[in-house]
């Protein structure tokens, strides 16, 4: 499967592109509103990879491009970007391709981090909102240590959580999520469950600032 | 240290109360609106305990009484509720005691159960406002599997997150949680964090509704 990860030159986009990369036999493209970074970045995980023992080309282009050649895209931009990203590169989805959104809203406050619940209920929820009708929209890898999902010698033993209205998308997300070694993809329901999936991520922040020897967390059900 | 329990015949209040009995040497107290109810499950309690070959007391009186012989009051009520507990029982209360708040709105809705956010913010800040202003309130146990805490051959190997504005306070909380085997307390911050801490409650039981296999969840950060 080809793998398009808008915003894949950021942090939570290098650790999936990274991962995929190291752990399956997806192709892996990246992508950015500048082509030149996207290209920049992809050599940089083409060097890591290499480093590694592992021989992978991994593109960079535009994210208009990079949605022409993805299977899934994944809208790995800051949260106030999610809805003109999806915009952006409207006219490139067809009905095969799938959205995928892990971003989500936060503020800092003097206690920690709180959740910024955006007026259309969830961030996945502006994510489906703004695309074309016939493509299908999954919230899932929002609650992931963007760090340590990056560092490759770093072991996971962490879930994400699956959200979506089509069936058959959520299926190809999950597939896709568990192909990363370590990672539990669970069933969170449908897009309206966003907002609760969406709260874990500042919370993980606080809890990192409130607890010695805690960071880069992530989330285990059990 | 004397815990009473008040809601202590409910669900989290019977697992809390088995596990403090089985694991510590804290008097435990279970407090009800209705005293016979009170002393008919502490009764039920003690047998289960001695069963085990645990031989301990433990008492039950109405919410008033129950509160006068605690030095730590866990408010196991329903999130309606529990505004009105802490007012019935606010002159019995005094500036060594700290209130312990549990408790989380949900609701159901067709794809999962949701938060319901009150409008105070959280349950928590709402015991808090309730509270005398001399009274410390500590969020605590808002995201236990309740059934699996009531049988004590189950392993919890799960978190507990410790919100509060008063350390002193926050400290006994934290103790009292990881005096039950399994149990691992996190600092939260303050209760102005309340509200992501709470939410993720309706999040566990959507996740057991949505994979088969997963039931009576706990959350673990790592």
């Amino acid at each position: 499967m080809r793998i398009s990860i808008l915003g894949g030159t950021g942090d939570i986009g290098e650790g999936l592109a990274l991962r995929w990369a190291f752990h399956s036999n997806h192709d892996v493209i990246i992508g950015s509103r500048d082509a030149e970074k996207a290209h920049t970045k992809a050599d940089e995980y083409e060097t890591e990879l290499d480093s590694r023992g592992v021989d992978v080309t991994i593109n960079g282009f535009e994210n208009g491009m990079a949605t022409d050649r993805g299977d899934v895209i994944v809208l790995a931009v800051p949260p106030y970007h999610v809805g003109d990203t999806v915009e952006s590169i409207a006219d490139r989805l067809d009905e095969d391709d799938v959205l995928v959104s892990p971003a989500v809203g936060m503020k800092r406050e003097e206690e920690g981090f709180r959740y910024h619940r955006p007026g259309a209920g969830s961030v996945t929820r502006i994510a489906a909102d703004a695309a074309p009708d016939d493509v299908p929209v999954v919230g899932a890898f929002h609650n992931l240590p963007a760090a340590r999902l990056a560092n490759l010698d770093a072991g996971l033993g962490i879930d994400t959580l699956i959200l979506g209205d089509d069936e058959d998308a959520t299926d190809i997300v999950r597939m896709l999520a568990e192909d990363i070694d370590g990672l539990r993809a669970l069933d969170a329901g449908g897009i309206a469950n966003a907002p609760e999936v969406e709260s874990i991520t500042p919370l993980l922040v606080t809890l990192a600032m409130h607890n010695d020897g805690l960071h880069d967390l992530g989330v285990r059900f059990s």
